[in-house]
C-alpha cells in the first residue's frame, strides 16, 4: 500500500474516523484506524464497542487530484500518533508508505515519520451496509429532532434502556422519546417517506453523530434489528442498538392542566443561575412561586444561605402555586426549546409538569417536581 | 458594617482577592475573603498556607463615587460563592449589609441574597507592612525577570529549597536563579536601587504575582527575612520565604564552548513538536545531531517506531556532535528567550549546555544532556 495524498483531506478524514476511537484504549486494535486503499479511495475506519465511523477520501474531488501516486492496499495504525502527525506536519502533500506490512513511512519532504503498523486482517469484520428500512432526511431536521430530545436520557446504566434515543416511525411522522424517568423529553419531525419502524438508538451516539454533518445536507438513515446506519458526505457512521424494550410512554403526558405561567426563557434561565449559586453540589433545588401579580424563584441552604429573584416581565393564570424542582431539568427543556418565550403548565403543586413552546407542538418537556421541606 | 459599592469595582477586588484562595479549601476560614470598609475604604483579604493578598476598593475614584451610604465594620464570607454571586448580579450598585453578624444581604434591587457569615475576629493575623529593604520598579522589568527564570524551578517538593527562586540584589543589579537540578536558569536586571539582600520566593507564587499586575506601572517591594511584600495599583501581595539555603550555582555555568549551534527559535519549535509526537508520555526525549551541513532532530521509540526532520536555516561551527536531551526543557527554555534565533553552546556529548540569545547577555539556560542508548 502506498499513496500521495492531500494533507487538508487526509487530516479531515482522520479527525472523522478518530470520532470513534475511545481515548487511550488500551487496547492496541481498537486504538487503531483501519486504512484501506481501494478503487473508491481512500477508506479510514474507526471503532468502538458501539459505534463505528468509516470516512472515504476521494482520488479526485472534482478536477483536483486528492491522491496520486497509489497501490492498493490495508494496514492498522495508531489513531492518534498518525492524526497528530498529519496535523503538525507542514507540506501540502504526503506520502504515506507501509513497508513490510509492518512500518508505514509517513513523509512530507521535511519530517519523516516510521510509525509501527500491523496487517489490516488482524481489524475485526464491521457491518456497514444499509439494511432494513432505508430512507432519507434533511441534516437539520435530524440534529433538531435529537438536540431537543436526547439530552433527557439516562446517563446512568442502571436501566440500560433509559440510555437510549427511542424512535418509532409511522403515519409520515418520526417522533423520539428520551427519559431518565425523572423528566421525559418528546420531539416529533414529518417524513416525507412512508415507513413505519421502532429502535432504540444510544442517545449519547445520536448526540455525537448529528454533531458530525458539518456541510452535509441530507442523510441516509438505514435501521435494521442489528444496527442503525447513516450515511452522509463521505461519511458512514453505523451504531449498536439498546437491546430490550423501551417503556411504553404514550400516555404519561397529561392533556389538562390548572396553572400557566409564560416567561421570557432567557430571563427565567439568568434568574435561575443566579440563585442556584447557592445550592449544593450535589443538586439544586429552586422553588418557583407564582401568583397573578408576582413570580419569583428562590433557594434556600442551611449551609450557605437563601436567595430569591422577582421576575420582571411574566404572565401568569391560576389560584397561588409553590413547586420546587431540579433547576437543571428545567434549564435543560428551555435551552432544548429554543425559543424566546416559553409556557410552563402545572396540574398540581407535586405532580409532573409541562415545559413547551407555545408557537410550536412538535416538542414537549415533562418534569416531575421535587418535595422540600 | 453596611455600604453601597460599584459592582464593578467590587467584583474587581473579589477576583484579585479570591486568587490566593485555593478552590475547595475545606478550611471555613481559609475559603473565606475578610471584608474590612475602613477609613481608607473596602479592604478585601484573600489568604492560603503561603501567600496573601488584600485588595482595596477606595471611597472615590477621581471625581466618581465608588462606595456610598457606608457604616464602617468587618466580615467574613465565603470567597467562592460571594463572588460568583457578584458575578452574576445584573445591577450597577449592589447594597451590602451585615445583619446581627451572622447574614450579610447583598441585593442590587433585583436578586436578594442572604449569605451566611461570620465575625472577622476569627481570621488570623497577617502581617501586610512594608519592612526590610524597601525599593521599587517598572512592573514590566520585574515580570520580564520572573518570567525568563522562574520555569526552571522545581515543582516537586523532595528538596523544597529548589521550588523558589533565588533573589540576589547587589551591585545595582537584581539577579534571580532557578533551578531543578537538571536544568537552570538566570536572569539578570539592571536596579535603579543602590541595595543588598539575597532571599528565596516561591517560584509559583512570584509567577503568580507578575501575572496580577495588569496596567499597574510600578511595584514596590519589600523583603525581610519573614516575608516579600508587592504593592501596586491598590494590591498588595504577601508571600512567605523558602527557608533554608540556595545551593551557590554562580560558578556551574560554563564559560567556554566547542560547538556553536545558532538556528531560528520557532522553526527548531515546530520540528521537535513534531518529531516528539513519538515520544512516550514519561519523558520526551530528543537526539540533535549537527555538523557544518546538516542538523537534524530525531526520536526513535521502541514502541511507537521512529521520527526525524531537518533543521533548513542554521549556523553550525564545530566538529560532528550527538547530544540526546529532554525535549521540554529545551522547548521552555527557548520560549523564555521570547528571541528569533538562539544558540546553542555545547561543551561535549554528555556536558551541560547553554541555550542563549546571542543579542542578550542577560539570560542564561543551561541544561542537562541526557543519555540514549
Amino acid at each position: 500500500m502506498r499513496l500521495n495524498i492531500s494533507k487538508e483531506q487526509f487530516l479531515k478524514a482522520l479527525l472523522s474516523a478518530g470520532k470513534a476511537i475511545a481515548p487511550k484504549n488500551p487496547n492496541a486494535i481498537l486504538a487503531s484506524l483501519k486504512l484501506d486503499l481501494n478503487e473508491k479511495g481512500l477508506e479510514i475506519i474507526g471503532s468502538n464497542s458501539s459505534m463505528t465511523i468509516k470516512s472515504t477520501v476521494p482520488y479526485m474531488i472534482g478536477e483536483k487530484n486528492v491522491i496520486t501516486n497509489s497501490i492498493v492496499g490495508s494496514t492498522l495504525i495508531n489513531a492518534h500518533l498518525l492524526t497528530e502527525i498529519v496535523r503538525r506536519m507542514e507540506g501540502e502533500i504526503i506520502g504515506f508508505d507501509v513497508i513490510d506490512k509492518s512500518i508505514a513511512k509517513i513523509d512530507d519532504g521535511r519530517s519523516s515519520f516510521k510509525l509501527n503498523c500491523t496487517t489490516a486482517e488482524e481489524y475485526p469484520d464491521i457491518d456497514l451496509e444499509p439494511n432494513g428500512t432505508v430512507f432519507t432526511m434533511p441534516c437539520s431536521t435530524l440534529t433538531e429532532l435529537v438536540e431537543q430530545s436526547a439530552f433527557a436520557a439516562s446517563t446512568k446504566e442502571q436501566r440500560f434502556i433509559l440510555t437510549a434515543l427511542n424512535l418509532e416511525a409511522g403515519d409520515n411522522k418520526l417522533v423520539a422519546t428520551a427519559t431518565d424517568s425523572a423528566r421525559l423529553s418528546r420531539k416529533s419531525v414529518d417524513l416525507d417517506a412512508d415507513i413505519s419502524f421502532k429502535c432504540n438508538i444510544p442517545a449519547r451516539a445520536l448526540l455525537d453523530i448529528v454533531h458530525m454533518f458539518e456541510n452535509a445536507r441530507t442523510v441516509e438513515i438505514a435501521i435494521s434489528d442489528r444496527k442503525a446506519l447513516f450515511s452522509f458526505d463521505g461519511t458512514v457512521v453505523s451504531s449498536c442498538l439498546v437491546p430490550g424494550d423501551y417503556p411504553v410512554t404514550k400516555s404519561i403526558i397529561p392533556q389538562n392542566f390548572n396553572y400557566f405561567l409564560e416567561v421570557n426563557a432567557q430571563e427565567l434561565l439568568s434568574a435561575m443561575g443566579r440563585v442556584s449559586v447557592l445550592a449544593s453540589d450535589r443538586e439544586s433545588v429552586i422553588k418557583l412561586s407564582m401568583s397573578e401579580d408576582n413570580v419569583e424563584v428562590s433557594v434556600k441552604s442551611q449551609e450557605n444561605g437563601s436567595a430569591n429573584e422577582h421576575i420582571q416581565t411574566f404572565q401568569y393564570t391560576g389560584e397561588r402555586l409553590e413547586v420546587s424542582f431540579n433547576s437543571l431539568f428545567v434549564v435543560d427543556a428551555i435551552k432544548a426549546l429554543k425559543s424566546e418565550d416559553v409556557t410552563i403548565c402545572f396540574q398540581a403543586e407535586m405532580k409532573p409538569f409541562v415545559v413547551k413552546n407555545g408557537k410550536d407542538e412538535s416538542v414537549v418537556e415533562l418534569i416531575t417536581p421535587m418535595r422540600t421541606y
